[in-house]
């Protein structure tokens, strides 16, 4: 799928590819924070992640993972791999993949210059590693830890850290231009899936513009289902969710609070 | 890099990537659960996850990226879209993924059957669609919901609730053959990364046999950093922890404790 028909099949949405750079979360050891908060951001400003990839710290795999996602999607975010050690080689990846050079940016070396003479630390070789970007990056602000992300294009460099990676999608922000808002509804009750599972089926088709997903949940109350809707257009989902509402309320049950939407997966 | 040249490449070790399907990840509502307890369970059988992948209720990009991961690795595991609803489009993303046709599995429709008889549970239409399964598909038991998985050459088909696909996750582990277990030692000090970073990749370059990585982490206690190493052979990891252990004692700092592993990203 091709960038161009992308567009025009999704008409004013705007799509985005997260990918998480780093060995720790595919070994278990870390549980990734950062995908569901760049989502919900993305999202509040008109812009869907519509997929996520996690990547080694190994650059053959980041260099095509950058070249797939950016040829598919409007947007592409990336976190980790750019701090001072030699296993952050996220910024020669990304220069890689675009086929352009990399070295020191002066704006970012004169900002670490002096964040480093501010703290009386020494500005070592490891530490200007930092400063490295490909040709043509534009500065990532970081107000939490000083050093930099970047963009290059449609691609944005952020650090893996969940405090420094809000920070610079804050600071990003700004230069990102959303399409129309997904808006969304979620309904639960202790229902089974294959209950509902067939009208549930007829009111998607009835409804072709909203997204209808249909998640089961087993907790500690018993076991049940969330029924999301997503749609652009308030009418549309908001008839949607009455159409739902009436199914599962024709089965004598209630409509539970919505969940925190933590568990689960 | 072809599945054969990766095998070479690596000798006695087997990767897998795990393909986590479904919009709910994606939009944020839902933080998945499965991808570290899959990686924990599969390295303590010697198989280590390389590459993970969450990706939308889209036909053709699951059909896409199940191919993909295939060619590339020893195995396959995918959670989600197995369930009876319309939005459960898993089985029959596979089957076009390996050119097959589907249908309803003898077997499997007569677990399902015995299992709504005794719980005096309609076996609707709907709820068949969960024996659907591609053309040469082996059952993976499901002791909790009874509704199977399915395997098809290196592909895994697992369910999305963490429970599910836990008991499916210990059902199908005796098919899988491990290759060498890959231990992993961490340090974490409070230490800045800049400060240690060039005698650290002294340290990877001196091991090119253990992976060195360094994650640096801010808590309510302060900065540091926690340094990873991986490796197949007991002897080379702790000659490798000795020297960064070494490393850290040489600014005059105390090795901490272990993390739980759950913060950061």
């Amino acid at each position: 799928m091709g960038h161009m028909e992308n567009r025009e099949e999704t008409a004013a949405l705007v799509g985005a590819c997260v990918l998480l750079i780093g060995d720790e979360i595919l070994s278990g050891r870390t549980r990734d924070a950062n995908l569901s908060y760049i989502a919900k951001h993305l999202n509040d400003m008109g812009i869907q992640v519509r997929e996520a990839r996690i990547v080694p710290d190994v650059e053959a795999v980041i260099v095509d993972a950058i070249n797939d996602a950016r040829a598919r999607f409007d947007y592409v975010f990336t976190t980790g791999g750019i701090g001072p050690t030699h296993d952050d080689i996220t910024a020669d990846a990304v220069a890689k993949a675009f086929g352009v050079s990399i070295d020191y940016h002066p704006e970012a070396m004169a900002i670490l210059e002096r964040h480093y003479k501010e703290t009386g630390n020494e500005f070592t070789s490891a530490r200007k590693r930092m400063a490295r970007m490909p040709d043509g990056a534009l500065l990532i602000d970081n107000p939490v830890s000083k050093a930099p992300g970047f963009q290059i294009e449609n691609v944005f460099v952020m650090a893996g850290i969940p405090i420094v990676m809000q920070t610079m999608l804050d600071s990003l922000s700004p230069r990102l231009k959303g399409g129309r808002t997904m808006l969304s509804r979620t309904l639960r009750a202790h229902i089974a899936e294959g209950q509902i599972a067939e009208p549930l089926g007829a009111i998607q088709a009835a409804f072709p513009d909203v997204s209808v997903g249909s998640y089961p949940f087993y907790t500690d109350d018993g076991y049940g289902a969330a029924i999301v809707m997503r749609c652009v257009d308030e009418a549309r989902l908001e008839a949607a969710q009455a159409r739902v509402s009436d199914l599962i309320l024709s089965f004598g049950l209630e409509l539970l609070p919505e969940d925190t939407g933590k568990a689960g997966g």
